[in-house]
């Protein structure tokens, strides 16, 4: 990058919030995806959307590279610097503008987190709903560019359900304000939904307008366990099919639900073949209705045992035990690779065979969890040692079996994580050429040079 | 339109589905939008996918224009062939492909109407959510096409988010998959919400898969007479920062009260200002449970009179009530032009008393209805002939005044019509010239040619 641009960029931004040293740069050359690593040039961190307004505008002038990038927890290498240029951080937009519960939204800085605005919505007895296994640290501009979706998707939806308004600016430098404060606005193509999900291909988000939801007066929660994980699938097609739609259908394998155990010791019955977590928020009496059909259901799909919240001291332990499946996994070896591909819910128990036989097939141990009320499972392959190059290749040649697999049986690659770098090349799998082919072309609408986030989405 | 072309369009549909005498045309003429009217130089009547690309491919290739048209109930002539071209009427492609119930979907063609797909969902105890006035004529491929919304959008969203793929065909005559049968997936751009609400100018939709949602159990309605509109409006946000999402919330003005009176005699109470329709559904107790305290806000919110549903034999007959105030206002005049501009709901009752002071200010009638809930209002101006031509132009110049005042109040020149021709002017006011560019930039990356529904959104 030539010094020029250096230099202009160090003025925009301030020499405070502009880093270009080896060393600086080291945290900034990955995401919290393995096996993708590319050093950027130079990272800055606006103040503004003034700041990133000029970032933009010098890099299209330039032809340098920007990769917008908020706490890098995406899990396609989404944020990678690919081709070099500059990692444009946004953490430092971070503020909370407001919180309107007369008109059930909030208004924030794409570099808040998550977990912030739950807890600031919490305090207005509202709820912010996508729910991202990374909420914690994940910040509001990811979990819109991914489209983030979470352990409520079934009964809330993604984070596009959210989105009621969007600033952004384009590669270009224009600051765009698309929709607003309303549900219903027709002004326009839907820009809004556009950005959500175009993983910094498109413009980088300055500023959010998302819509809140009443809290819900109660929750409640129930375990039931299965010989495995295409029984717990059976069990959760026909939980849909009974007419329920909850807010928690949550599966781990046996693999999951040992690693969970031996992480967080949580009594879990490690002998069964699957775990499935159901859970319902709302009215109490509608919960504990739900709770009980739920268990029902389970009993009559051959669950070996099954507890509803009303026997369990703690509910949000169980969530506990699912959210932790990653991290407990993550014990086992140097190297997990999470994937995320996605059935149509009746064809889980057959995707959980396909996953078994692709992982016989090829030599790897794979455990699944994940969303079975979505279909959205999460293949996770444990390499035991980074040095483990057949390891690696084999489980990579797994996961491309996978894909097929979603693909074959009306699924997608991806159903929350993204495409990013990891996955751009099975995607003409999935949409076809013609179709990437427009995705090019609406790509160059908003990015003519191309600087914006290049080698990923819309290349 | 050239011999040539006209031939091949013949041969394209079959000598059946054809038409271009003058007398065949007119229907074609106008859709639901007054006002508006466009003579086509010809119709036709596509059987499949593979007629409509061919269509398409010819147009792209002579440069004429193809306008899709469904029933033709849309209130923005978005369906009037401004520019000319061919007509292409999707209704022959009507059928209900599939409802799977465990999967929560419905997979149908465009030409089938909103209604018989709610009808068919319902006897599977499902509920197709988008409920927009013209239901039983609208096409499902127009619903798209429009965003439409309706009555129930507070709680149930509008059209957008109930799409979950689509099949269209590009401009150019290729055919794409966006989405498909998940309610979760991330891969590439959302293509199916773009084009949803784009309106017929970016694809043509020929398949639609849909999702339905378990239908409620039970449902109530109510209804509150209050002095004014404003003071309607004030309980309704009352309603909201109380933490209730209803099924409903529908308002009537004092003219829309007693047209609806001296059309449908319902008993309706027509000496007060307003009336306000507000109902749930759901589990029978909670329904009880939130009409009681929606009545209890209304009267708090100096309500004339408030009734629920325990007391009422018939609450569809009061929902048919607010579903008549177009046809009922209709009867007044020969002119009935029916607007959307929607406003934050914290905003209604401003909006409200800046429609009296614009109609006063123009010399003209405005009666008030439309979803409280969504802040969405429909100002209604009757003129009394179509031969008072300076009564037209005082309603136009009335209604550009209430589009400026949604705007600066952060709302938009339409909730649920769409722009089309007829609020095409309108746009930049509230989306700026960068954006329009944008849009402009997005129509051509679909369509080169700019061969479908020139003259409309992206135009």
């Amino acid at each position: 990058m030539h010094a020029t641009v250096r230099a202009a960029l160090r003025s925009i931004v301030g020499p405070g919030h502009y880093r270009e040293t080896d060393g600086e740069l080291v945290p900034y050359s990955r995401d919290a995806t393995p096996l993708f690593s590319a050093r950027p040039d130079a990272v800055v961190f606006p103040a503004d959307t003034s700041e990133v307004a000029a970032v933009l505008e010098l890099a299209t002038r330039h032809a340098v590279p920007v990769v917008p990038r908020g706490a890098g927890s995406n899990l396609c290498a989404a944020t990678v610097a690919s081709q070099g240029g500059v990692i444009l951080v946004l953490t430092r937009l971070n503020r909370l503008i407001e919180i309107a519960p007369e008109e059930l939204l909030a208004r924030v800085q794409p570099g808040l987190t998550s977990a912030a605005l739950a807890t600031a919505a919490s305090h207005e007895n509202l709820l912010w709903a996508p729910d991202p296994g990374s909420r914690t640290v994940a910040t509001i501009g990811g979990t819109i560019a991914t489209n983030a979706g979470g352990l409520r998707g079934l009964k809330y939806g993604v984070t596009r359900d959210y989105v009621l308004g969007l600033e952004a600016v384009l590669p270009t430098g224009e600051v765009i304000r698309t929709g607003g404060r309303l549900n219903k606005d027709v002004a326009g193509y839907d820009l809004s939904r556009l950005l959500t999900g175009s993983e910094g291909t498109l413009a980088v988000i300055t500023e959010a307008t998302l819509a809140l939801r009443p809290a819900p007066a109660s929750a409640g929660t129930g375990v039931a366990y299965f010989p495995d994980l295409a029984a717990a699938g059976r069990a959760v097609t026909a939980i849909i099919a009974a007419g329920i739609l909850p807010a928690t259908l949550e599966f781990l394998d046996r693999s999951c639900v040992r690693a969970v155990e031996d992480f967080a010791r949580l009594g879990l019955r490690t002998d069964a073949g699957a775990l499935l977590l159901f859970g319902d928020d709302g009215e109490p009496g509608a919960v504990a209705r739900a709770l009980t059909r739920m268990g029902e259901i389970c009993t009559a799909h051959h669950a070996l045992d099954v507890t509803t919240a009303a026997h369990i001291a703690q509910a949000e332990a169980l969530l506990a035990a699912r959210r932790c499946a990653l991290p407990a996994l993550s014990r086992l070896g140097d190297l997990t690779i999470l994937e995320d591909a996605t059935v149509p819910r009746p064809r889980i128990a057959e995707m959980v065979d396909r996953i078994g036989a692709i992982a016989v097939r090829h030599g790897v141990e794979i455990a699944t969890f994940g969303h079975a009320g979505d279909g959205n499972l999460h293949p996770t392959c444990v390499v035991k040692s980074r040095d483990d190059h057949d390891g690696i290749a084999r489980a990579e040649r797994a996961f491309a079996d996978i894909f097929a697999a979603a693909i074959e049986l009306g699924g997608t690659i991806t159903g929350e994580h993204g495409v990013g770098a990891a996955k751009l090349s099975h995607l003409s799998a999935q949409l076809g050429e013609d179709q990437l082919a427009l995705l090019r072309r609406l790509k160059t609408a908003f990015d003519p040079a191309g600087i914006l986030n290049p080698g990923k989405l819309g290349s």
